[in-house]
C-alpha cells in the first residue's frame, strides 16, 4: 500500500461526519451547501511550460467538474495562491481564474496568499462551493440494473497531454481540451434529479467505474466498443483497441459518469445540446469488480485502469505514484 | 509595492461579490455559512523542528480563530494535504488535525491529499467552515468614539518562538501558547452580537489595529501600557517599554479585538471565564491612522507595527517579506 493511500485511509476514518460522506464522494454536503477542494502542484499535475492562465482555468475546472457531479450550482470560491519568485507567472494564472470564475458564475470570496522560497514548487489550491439542488447524487446509490450513462467523451485531454509530451508547441482542439476543459454543470444539474449515482471521471473512466461500483456495492460492466469518442480524437488516434483502452484509461475527462434506473431514457431529461449523452455499461450483482465488454463479449482488463491517488485534476504524467 | 501586495490588490477588485466583503474580512460570507482558508508552508510558517502534530493543530487553530472573529460555531473543515517523503511526518501532522477537530467539535469532511516531489516545503490548507450567529461583525464596522477592547494577551506566542529560536529544546507556557493556540470561540460568539467591527489579532496588534481603523475608515488610538500581558509574559521578559512594543507587534496571537459601543460593558455579557478582556484604546475621528500612547501622552509608533502580507497564521519568522 502506499504511503498516500495510508494516509487517504487514516482520514476516511476519521472523518466520520455524515456530511464528509465517508471522503468517497468529491464534495462534501452541509447546509444545502456542496463543498470541494482540489489542489493542484507544479509538476506534479501540470507541465512546466503549460501557459500559467491554463493553469488557472483548470484550476477552477476541476473544482467545477466535482460540483457538476452533485448538481450544484457554483456559489463561491476561495483562492489559495502560492508565490515563487517575481509574480509574473501568478499575474498570468490569476488572469485565468478570473477567466474562468466569469465563464461559470463562480465569484471569488476568499482565500489566503503565501510567499515561498525561490524553486519551490507551487501549490494551489481552490474551494469551491455550490447551491444544492432538490437531490445531491452519491457516488454509492447505485444498485443492480442500472444503466451507467456517460456525459462528453473520453480520451480527449489524455490525447492532446500526449501531443504536448512529444511537442510543447502542439496545438489544436486536444491540446484545448487538455488546457481549457469545461466542467458540465448544466447536465449535472439535470442529471442530478434522478441519477442514483454520479460523479465526474477524473482518473480514467475504468478505475472511476470501478470506484462507483465499489461505493455502491455492485459490480459494473463497460462496454469499451461503447464509449462516445470525439471526432477529433478518432482523427489524431484512431478507434481501434488500444486506442479505446487509452480513452478508457487515460484520465482528466470532466465526463459525468451516471448511473439511472433502467426505465429512464435520459433523452427524455432536457438535456443542454452541447455534450453527448452515451450509454457505457450497467451495474450488476455480485462482488464490486469491473467487467469490460467488446461486441457483447467479455474481454480482458487492461493492467493499469487510470490513475490511482492522484487529485481528480491530475494529468496523466509520467514519474506519479 | 512588494509582488504579494500587488496581487493581493488585484484579487481584491476582482473579488467584487459582497460575500467577499472586499476580502478585507478574514473570512466570506454565504447562506449563513461563514468559510475562511488559511495555508502554510514549511519553512515560512513552521519551523522545520517544530512537532509535526502542533503543525497540525495551529493550523486547525488558526482557521477557528478567524471564525471566532465572525462569531461563528464549527461545523466542517476541509484539508489540503501535501505528501513529502515517506508519510512519517504527515502521519504525526494528522495526529495534531485530529485532536484540534475534535477539542473544537469540527468535523473534517473532505479535502485533497497530494504528493509532492522529495525536498519540496510542504504547503498546508484548511477552509473551515462555521455556522453564522445572528450577527456577522465586519471589521469595517467601527465609528468615532466606539472602545476597542482585546480579548486575551499579546505576546505570549512570539515570546515562545524568540524562545525556541535561542533553543530549540526550550519549553514552557509561552512555547505551549506558540505551539498549541487556542481560538476563542466562545468568546467571539459572545461578542459577535454586539461588536460593531471585530478581528482576530494575528499579524501584531499595532497593525491590526491600524487594519481595523482603515476598513472603518477612522483613526484608532491603543494605549500601550494598557496591554494585557500574561504573567509568564512578564516573567520572561518583564514589562518595559521594550517588551511592551515586542508584545504589540510580534504577532500570532489569537487574540480578538472589537469595538464596541462606548456604552457597553463587556462585562455584563458573560463571557467565558477563561480568558481576559482588556480595554486597549478607542476609535476616533479623522484619517485612518494609528496613534499609541504611554500613560496618556501620545508616544512614537514603533518602526515596524506587525508583519505585513502574512497569512494569520504566521509566525514572526526572519527572512519573510
Amino acid at each position: 500500500m502506499t504511503t498516500e493511500t495510508q494516509i487517504i485511509q487514516r482520514l476516511r476514518q476519521f472523518a466520520a461526519d455524515p456530511a464528509a460522506r465517508g471522503l468517497l464522494d468529491d464534495a462534501a454536503v452541509l447546509d444545502g451547501l456542496v463543498i470541494t477542494h482540489d489542489s493542484i502542484a507544479e509538476g506534479v499535475h501540470f507541465l512546466p511550460f503549460d501557459p500559467p492562465a491554463s493553469v488557472g482555468w483548470k484550476l477552477v475546472a476541476v473544482n467545477l467538474s466535482d460540483l457538476a457531479a452533485k448538481g450544484a450550482t457554483p456559489a463561491g470560491a476561495l483562492l489559495s495562491l502560492t508565490i515563487v519568485g517575481d509574480g509574473e507567472w501568478e499575474t498570468e494564472f490569476l488572469a485565468g481564474i478570473e477567466a474562468s470564475c466569469e465563464s461559470y458564475g463562480l465569484p471569488l470570496i476568499g482565500g489566503d496568499t503565501i510567499a515561498l522560497p525561490d524553486d519551490s514548487p507551487r501549490v494551489l489550491g481552490l474551494t469551491a462551493i455550490g447551491r444544492a439542488g432538490d437531490r445531491v447524487p452519491h457516488r454509492s446509490g447505485g444498485e443492480p440494473g442500472d444503466i451507467l450513462w456517460l456525459v462528453g467523451t473520453v480520451g480527449d485531454s489524455a490525447a492532446g497531454l500526449a501531443q504536448l509530451q512529444l511537442d510543447k508547441r502542439a496545438a489544436g482542439p486536444l491540446v484545448d481540451t487538455y488546457r481549457r476543459p469545461v466542467p458540465l454543470l448544466a447536465d449535472g444539474q439535470a442529471l442530478a434529479q434522478h441519477a442514483k449515482a454520479m460523479m465526474d471521471v477524473s482518473d480514467g473512466l475504468l478505475l472511476d467505474a470501478l470506484r462507483l461500483a465499489e461505493a455502491s456495492g455492485c459490480a459494473a460492466e463497460i462496454a469499451l466498443d461503447e464509449l462516445p469518442l470525439s471526432n477529433a480524437f478518432v482523427t489524431e488516434r484512431g478507434e481501434g483497441h488500444g486506442s479505446r483502452v487509452f480513452a478508457a484509461t487515460g484520465g482528466d475527462d470532466y465526463a459525468l459518469l451516471a448511473a439511472l434506473p433502467a426505465d429512464l431514457d435520459p433523452s427524455t431529461l432536457s438535456l443542454p445540446g452541447g455534450a453527448s449523452i452515451t450509454r457505457v455499461g450497467s451495474l450488476g450483482a455480485g462482488q464490486p469488480q469491473l467487467r469490460l465488454t467488446s461486441g457483447g463479449r467479455p474481454i480482458e482488463l487492461p493492467e493499469t485502469l487510470g490513475h490511482e491517488h492522484r487529485s481528480s485534476s491530475a494529468p496523466p504524467m509520467a514519474g506519479r505514484d
